[in-house]
């Protein structure tokens, strides 16, 4: 199948990333507020490196990028990711579309020797 | 945030049947076309039972559901959970176009004491 833009091992890295609920959470706040790795451990009361590990397999998968910001590292969320895997995930209902016209096309066709 | 219709654990299980190139080859081929295990096998050289073990993750995922047919199990594409995978991914489009669009308001407002 046609994936626009991101490589097999990008939509890997993508889909694994999304497949965590704090990883999750963390993309959601980040799309509305760019946060400080502190400020997200705190708010999810783990250590510092837990998010930190959180925090690099999204950046990994495009989902969120880092900025300094004195003695921090500001986090903020990346759209364009979220909407290739839409995308992707848009050509699955694309493909099941394209079978359930030809069912309609089928039953629709007038059946062979149905002039009885 | 709030997803419909999945729970937590059913979204990290859909995402992570998705990270995988084999499992979404696999998804799209028998959203298409009802096909057995042993023919999955055959079409990406790999062993039954790894390609059964693929077909597992689909399955737990609500991706793909099983029926018996005489001496084997025929695989078929479900699109429902694509399509709940896909609103997941536009709820994320709209937290984010939310903030664009307050940014936009900010920006659009008068300045105080912008008369001069």
């Amino acid at each position: 199948m046609v994936v626009d833009q991101l490589d097999s091992d990008e939509v890997d890295r993508l889909f694994a990333a999304l497949a965590d609920p704090t990883r999750r959470d963390i993309v959601a706040r980040v799309l509305t507020h760019e946060t400080s790795v502190s400020v997200l451990a705190e708010r999810y009361a783990m250590s510092f490196a837990a998010v930190q590990k959180h925090v690099a397999v999204l950046e990994r998968a495009g989902l969120v990028s880092k900025r300094p910001h004195g003695r921090e590292r500001l986090v903020r969320g990346d759209v364009d990711a979220i909407r290739a895997a839409a995308r992707l995930l848009d050509q699955y209902e694309e493909i099941w579309r394209a079978r359930i016209g030809r069912i309609e096309d089928i039953l629709a066709a007038p059946a062979e020797g149905d002039s009885r």
